[in-house]
């Protein structure tokens, strides 16, 4: 397909269009850029619910009930479910999901992002990504994340209602990182809720969150087992009062509050990339040998190199 | 004192000079940046170990300890407490400090410092600071900051050893945030060691790091009692074991790296400033309501602003 093809697809709401801009954002071509330029202004019209959480939460089949549960409902569900990691790691999952996708005709993407990248880093690519499936005139996108350091904050700058997963019995190491990964959550849900532990898991987190600072919007903790689907009508009726909640003008605030953050980060990341152009990519290495050196100090070093 | 004044006061280790340009770094007055440009030849010669943990923990008694003992062993020792919150907070703790002093007879001050600001931020600053605080001919810094958050992370930017400080009963809230301040510690304090509780608190450490990566460099924990001073003998003889350890070679490279991340860090920073007071400071607030509003794509907000 070329550019002309892809973007004609694209505007028919092409499933195959959608994953071959895709895999160009994944592979960081240039035709993916011109192709995001040209399709920007269709774009943006689903809800972007996030789900993540760590690895054997059970995040991929919340992700495919809840999808099931919104094509039932009479929504359009496009999902894309973000790999950090290797593109050769996700092998076996995609076998899984492929098979799913069928069973539900609706689109179903699995795409590694890599973390820095000229379309700028994690957050900016998933975005592109989340708008490429746009194109498929769905209205509410699910994006899923491994909640692996980095992409458990970064999603909270991409989706409207984000989920936190956690489940019982993963040991006292991972208990140790929730502290950070509550802050992000819009709703917290305890997965494989048969589990032993589940139930004093969930009142561990409306502990941990009532000892946390007051806000506008207090995140319900919902318990989820996805083998039969006990509290996914919960699960919904929950992301569905947090979307009321933002409602246009809370939403939009977000949005626009990110796209800004975003904006600035890029602006500064191409404005350094071109100075390192124009001064040589040795400039800065050399300079902070002098300085380590006392040959000149860093205020004056900085001053140098945005001179020259 | 004048800018000539000071700089031949500094020259002659003279501790007011020294407490005058620290305050002026805190009011970020331009003088500042011009005497520290003038003595950065001067400066870098002392050892710096870093102290941080939670509020309440005992850090400022440890670091009354730890210089007592370095003073009493033939180093010279400046002090640098960096209060990250407001310059009004700390009166306090002031008073008892300056008592402290006196009777010690050696440079030891308080500063806040402003986590943005034009010498560059937290790091950036309290950077600076311990320059200035070099002037003394000290060969040993020590830098204390409140772990809260932010500052906990910067310190080990600043620090060629990193002391945590931890203590037992502060809740089980602040033990989730562990995992985090473990990974920047090169050496882990359980302070308070007469409190019930210390030692499981050190089983539990040394547990969670036995669950981290294996390190060329495995953080040992040390248990201290400030109020008797047990511990404080094995405190120091770590810090020893740990300068030892990186040697002349290992602590330039780390330094180097650290200079080297600013220096970008900097540039980027005053390249973003400079490209705004050309373009004005709402161009990129605009820019996002564009975006937002499908009038323009982010790619191309970013190459107009950049061109601009």
């Amino acid at each position: 397909m070329n550019e002309k093809e892809i973007i004609d697809r694209l505007r028919n709401k092409d499933v195959r269009a959608v994953a071959r801009l895709l895999t160009l954002i994944e592979n960081e071509e240039k035709l993916a850029e011109t192709i995001l330029k040209k399709i920007w202004k269709h774009t943006g019209n689903s809800y972007i619910i996030g789900i993540t959480g760590p690895p054997g939460a059970g995040k991929s089949s919340i992700v495919d009930l809840l999808t099931k549960m919104a094509i039932e409902k009479g929504h359009k569900v496009g999902v894309l479910a973000v790999d950090p990691t290797s593109p050769f790691s996700g092998g076996a999952v995609l076998g899984d999901r492929l098979r799913m996708t069928s069973a539900q005709s609706t689109g179903i993407f699995i795409r590694s992002v890599a973390s820095r990248g000229h379309l700028g880093g994690l957050a900016a690519t998933t975005r592109f990504m989340i708008n490429a499936i746009e194109m498929l005139g769905n209205d509410i996108t699910i994006v899923e994340t491994v909640g692996a350091g980095q992409g458990d904050v970064e999603i909270v700058q991409i989706a409207d209602t984000t989920i936190v997963v956690e489940v019982p019995g993963l040991g006292d190491e991972v208990q140790a990182q929730k502290a950070g990964i509550l802050e992000i959550g819009d709703i917290l849900v305890v997965n494989k809720g048969d589990r032993p532990g589940s139930d004093r898991l969930s009142k561990e987190l409306a502990m941990m969150l009532s000892l946390g600072e007051e806000k506008e919007w207090m995140p319900p903790i919902v318990t989820t087992t996805a083998t039969n689907g006990n509290g996914f009508e919960d699960l919904w009726h929950e992301i569905m009062n947090h979307k009321k909640y933002l409602g246009t003008e809370k939403k939009n605030t977000m949005r626009l509050k990110r796209i800004n953050y975003e904006l600035e980060n890029q602006v500064s990341q191409k404005l350094f990339t071109k100075k390192m152009v124009q001064i040589g990519s040795n400039e800065i290495p050399n300079m902070a040998k002098d300085i380590l050196n006392r040959k000149i100090d860093p205020l004056t070093a900085v001053e140098k190199i945005i001179r020259e």
